[in-house]
């Protein structure tokens, strides 16, 4: 029998649930997560042999999250997620290296009290990776849509023989903001967050890109500790209906939602002229 | 070879997704809209031979969704829906009933002027049966998740051989609220969906059920025109996580919110010693 | 203030998912389940004071069905939706109705011995409800989709103002069948279904609702104890793609399929002549 | 106004569904796809000015999808993602590098002629690289749910302070296989797949980690042209259901599916003392 050889491979506990109440005399606090962790390490005994001597188990690492929120509270995010991620590889010598993401879903209260109302949609992330090269972080947003009525425009492309879509001087633009922010640790959330919308409203568009390369500037110029901004924007098309075959007029008033095919469009804007540490990215 | 009978059936166009901008010097108004009719009426041929002479196709259905936003706008949901199920029996002799499914999207404007967020979640909903009965409206909202920290106990019930779960004093208690109300056509939506944020943020809950009937009675209470309440409340339960094993006490703050299984409490107010009209429902 | 009435309400545990492995020498078999509970009776205290002396908890329900499939095994979903149901009225006073549903997730066998893939898509559904009316079965299957490369036409509906469909005599025609079928106890699903696929494949269509009442009426025709067939049949829409612009035919080869809008065709079909005992649906 | 630099980016038509029906006297052949591209190349005009001159709208990508399958045909999906992703590059001077990736929905012929049922779940995908360095392709196959009820434990792994997990000789292990393989143009996907299944079958399992190598170098030794293969594995969790509490034993019978969390077990496995040309991984 031929003997292969394993690669890159890492492991841990997806998506543990966990709420925090923090109770108190002016209200309560209510923290809403999804904490996923992966590991990696000297764990090619598992793999070959069935050796699990190096293995911090998957339910251990969820113990230590729910753990954790009570020993150490959870400030943000980004801090939860780095005491994990320094957890785990410290606490092993197995493990060298930890990814520890968190989706935190948003609640507004209702009565300044006990009772809170789910914020739906929009959810804020963190990804920190820790390793040999220390600790990186980097902070998201994703299901914010926007949408603008007007002021968007999309012509001047190649034509070649397939092409049979008509210019337009004004179009809807509407997408699902998915962004990530790559930052030394003391990025303000709010503050992207408010750059990306307020980058969207402001920017006369004539392609989605332009828009996309304005939203990442904008985070950029806002928040000094922020290298690097990453956007991925469907292009959720709205079509405009031909309402002529029934004798009507539409003067840009009735539209259909389509659900697919959709444009997809990414893109990175980063900061010049500064030595930026390199991106922890597993490819997985 | 047996003949067999035709029963109960109905057809139509599920799902038309409509959005409408209404332009203005102060602001734009947009209106997000997923659409369903179904139809009933002198439609055997169709099943029986395929003689599709009294078919109104689902095509055309579709295209009056969009006809009719254009040539009488959308005031609200309620009225947008009775009209098209009114043009749907008073235009063909072959349809007798028609009921008509809307969901609305919530957006929230951004700048005042053109740009919107969706207000993820919370979907405005209501159906409107039109028959020889007349016109018959439900209005509702779905999907509005709510949580309490406290306030809310659980015991006294009953226990038999295969009960495991102990009382409480002191839970958390969580639902996303699947609402409707059935009125005469002038109810305020948004004086409904108020009422049940009050109700479930004010009611010390000895039980769901006990939030339920609140809440139904709230929206009674503070909407003169509503006859009747419906609620499904799934139970989302967060279950204290024991700490213990780890040398930590846990007093009520970490949580693990579960997916599945959930509680279902489904149950149904009315105004009392009232002649109510008699429910239009569609068994499918 | 004013009081209200209590109207209809039920609760239950929904969605216990629950795995059997039946280990014998001949091959494991592989039982997956999901059941949802609904109890109906004596339960107004609950809502109108939290005086749960009459609640079986939904936790118990859950209980009882893990016990249920070790004391009694899974013959089939009906047998065991039945025997719970029954068990719920039985041991309660308070309680005298329960409707149990079951969805079943097929597998299939890989190696005879202790390996199964699961065979996605098709579920097998059962609802018992039992009450003062004794116990009703209704058996189907959900997500089984189903498409006609051709035989399928569309033509001589109504046009009015609103239509723009041109007639077809030949298109796709593709659905996800939702079918139900009511029956004394003893209909063979496997019957049912193979009806259901032969009904669709051998029928040549000129409507949806043909096929649709040519599928209910096979199941009816060969499985005697089925009393009532319900169908929900979505349309979901193949549209032949307008290639001419790029100078090429398309003889009924290259489609788009559509999300949405779709149609959506229901029926019933019913055995003619015969007493059936009325249905019992509960209207959330 | 400080300025940003751009970095990478791409864009393209996500999720173009097409099905593709070649008519036959023997019967009829049906292909059901999901067509994803993605261009990169110098597209920077279009995120600093809006200049979209070279940019090849997404609906002309669409269109392409539509007009090459009736065109050249879908002999496989590797062959039509190279030929469409050869086409964007090779068409327009601006566009340097495609990749298209294809997601294939399985059907079953039902009569042998012109019915086809879904064959739910499992899904058949390709991505295709092409750019300076050539045509990469990388084969997969997403979906396959998989369960052992037996032939499996779990054991000797690390104890710390946040471990309660008991040691077992004997549990159920259950997946859904994401598994992609990396090969020169010519592999054999049924093999593949069926490498997968009986490696997954006929591994006694310490770790899904073994259990995740003797799946990779199952592809390895039996198709000679694939060179690594990657593979994600949720764990599954099936929990026996403590029945103690109603005098119950549980004989690993009766066990809890959970939903989340999961383990989530991801490695690559490669051939060996073999040159391999680099893999190409964009990273949004």
């Amino acid at each position: 029998m031929p003997t292969f050889a394993l690669g890159p491979n890492q492991y841990g506990k997806a998506e543990t649930r966990i709420v925090r109440v923090v109770r108190g005399p002016g209200g309560d606090e209510l923290t809403d997560l999804n904490v996923s962790v992966a590991l990696r390490g000297d764990l090619a005994a598992s793999h070959l042999t069935g050796d699990n001597s190096g293995v911090l188990t998957t339910d251990t690492q969820k113990n230590t999250v729910y753990a954790f929120a009570r020993e150490h509270g959870i400030a943000d995010i980004e801090t939860f997620a780095a005491r994990l991620a320094e957890h785990f590889v410290g606490g092993q010598p197995s493990i060298h290296e930890a990814r520890v993401t968190v989706e935190q879903y948003p609640w507004l209260p209702v009565d300044g009290a006990h009772t809170f109302r789910r914020d739906g949609g929009e959810v804020r992330t963190a990804t920190v990776h820790h390793g040999p090269y220390g600790t990186r972080t980097v902070s998201g947003v994703t299901g914010l849509v926007l949408l603008k009525t007007t002021d968007s425009e999309f012509h001047g492309y190649v034509k070649d023989r397939y092409t049979t879509l008509p210019e337009t001087r004004d179009r809807i633009l509407a997408t699902s903001v998915n962004a990530t922010w790559r930052h030394g640790g003391a990025a303000d959330s709010a503050t992207a967050r408010q750059a990306l919308l307020d980058a969207f409203a402001d920017t006369y568009s004539l392609a989605l890109q332009q828009t996309l390369f304005a939203m990442g500037s904008r985070v950029l110029e806002r928040c000094p500790d922020v290298v690097e901004v990453k956007l991925s924007l469907p292009n959720k098309h709205h079509f405009l209906v031909d309402l002529a075959p029934f004798g009507l007029d539409n003067p840009n008033e009735v539209y259909y939602a389509a659900d697919r095919p959709y444009g997809l469009i990414e893109g990175t804007v980063r900061r010049d002229g500064v030595a930026i540490p390199e991106e922890v990215v597993w490819s997985f």
